[in-house]
């Protein structure tokens, strides 16, 4: 499937508000036909998990972002959905601690990054810090711009020590948002969700989209692009990301190792 | 459903070689309705972990003990298969690093015991200690019989600070061991699994089925038992611990948080 169209090429101009968050182009008008082919790529990433796991080589970084209620945590349940738990991990970066902030910004998240044969999710991640910390003035302009720059050396770092990097911001209009937050304040089990927190950087939408814009730009590369979501639709966002994960490891051209020398001969008594 | 037949009481004089490894009590002789109650409990344990992960208050440690090819890989795939992997943690222990090394045998351990909210699997634990370095002769009796202390008071002091700990040990016999080495080796996915290594420990077998019924004689605890799974049948073993499991998390009692105070009136603008 071709989802070239969701990934943000390096140096072009980029506007996150000329992106649909509505789009639903994989659904293609057939629901029915949609989820089938979920299915088949959830058997398919699953397949892969298990090459990437066995051959031991290569190492998956998955970085989600988005606004409160784009469904981070429901793409993790969704899309990893039958995947062997052992070869995946999630990382998830809330405030950072007392000790996190006494060490770089990089610290924290280097500490978490996938080991060969791993597969990672960051939920949120090191991009925070050019984020809520930019949007609420916490760091100013030549800081988050120097960030940039270190964000992606990083990132290349890891990309030259065999880290494939997948970055996903998971794309919503703010009246889905209020859709969903009214949904979690009325819904008795999903009323432990509701932070009122979540109001106030809500209340800075416009800033945050700007905040992206520039983040985006300034960090989409050759090696850990930026991938634009659209994620009104859960089935959209389940298949483009399902598409571009399983896209990025077969381009990997695993293959099982071999089997030890002379395996056939040896006895099991 | 009883698994208390499984369960080893404290104290009680306990054989390894007394528990069966075929037994398959729970399927009943009807393999496709034991099917359809293990998907039940799939379900049962999905909507359990999301509602630990919500309430944020208790921590759950599954340890996975067995001899090679006994399932621990197949059976957190299984029993987990579509389980929030943001909720579920595999900590695997292998041949402990130089740095473990210099530390004492639990160090390596508490570090990776789950958080609230958490479930915590460990694929090999602390009980090698106890097991393979005993096998070979690394520690000596007295060694070994102070861990089994420092190892009660280690899970005790986990247990009462809300962790919930439970000890599987995946019980096949020596000639279904012989079978599944063999499916390994002659099977071409299977191939990469197959450790030559795997046979050092098959020729001990009489001498690791002993200090499995020591180590568990002297560990099975009010606050940490352990269970002895019968796992010649894949879908016994994946009922039992389905059903250990689930019974453990209900038995916590546990609610959803309540929403704060005031929330139906929050307007979201």
């Amino acid at each position: 499937m071709n989802t070239k169209a969701y990934k943000i090429k390096p140096g072009k101009k980029f506007k996150l508000s000329q992106f649909e968050t509505s789009d639903k182009a994989l659904i293609n008008g057939d629901k029915n036909n949609a989820q089938v082919e979920l299915e088949a790529l959830r058997v398919r990433l699953e397949a892969l998990q298990e090459l990437l796991y066995a051959e031991g080589k290569h190492k998956l970084l998955i970085v989600l972002q988005a606004m409160d209620t784009a469904g981070k945590d429901s793409t993790i349940r969704m899309v990893f959905d039958g995947v062997n738990p052992q070869g995946v991990k999630v990382a998830s970066f809330k405030a950072p601690t007392a000790e996190e902030l006494a060490h770089d910004f990089l610290w924290r998240v280097h500490a978490k990054t996938p080991a060969k044969g791993e597969i990672v999710i960051f939920n949120r991640s090191h991009y925070e810090d050019v984020l809520i910390t930019r949007v609420n003035g916490w760091i100013d302009a030549d800081t988050c711009k120097a960030r940039y720059q270190q964000i992606n050396d990083f990132e290349r770092f890891l990309a030259e020590n065999g880290t494939t990097i997948l970055k996903l911001y998971l794309h919503i209009s703010k009246d889905e948002q209020k859709e969903r937050l009214l949904e979690r304040r009325d819904t008795p089990r999903k009323q432990w969700k509701f932070n009122p927190s979540d109001l106030a950087s809500r209340a800075q939408w416009g800033d945050y989209m700007q905040a992206y814009t520039d983040a985006i730009s300034a960090t989409s590369t050759e090696h850990a692009p930026w991938y634009i979501v659209p994620a009104n639709s859960k089935l959209q966002r389940n298949l483009v990301i399902s598409n571009v994960i399983c896209d990025a490891l077969e381009n990997l051209k695993m293959d099982y190792p071999k089997a030890v020398e002379g395996l056939e001969k040896i006895m099991v008594k």
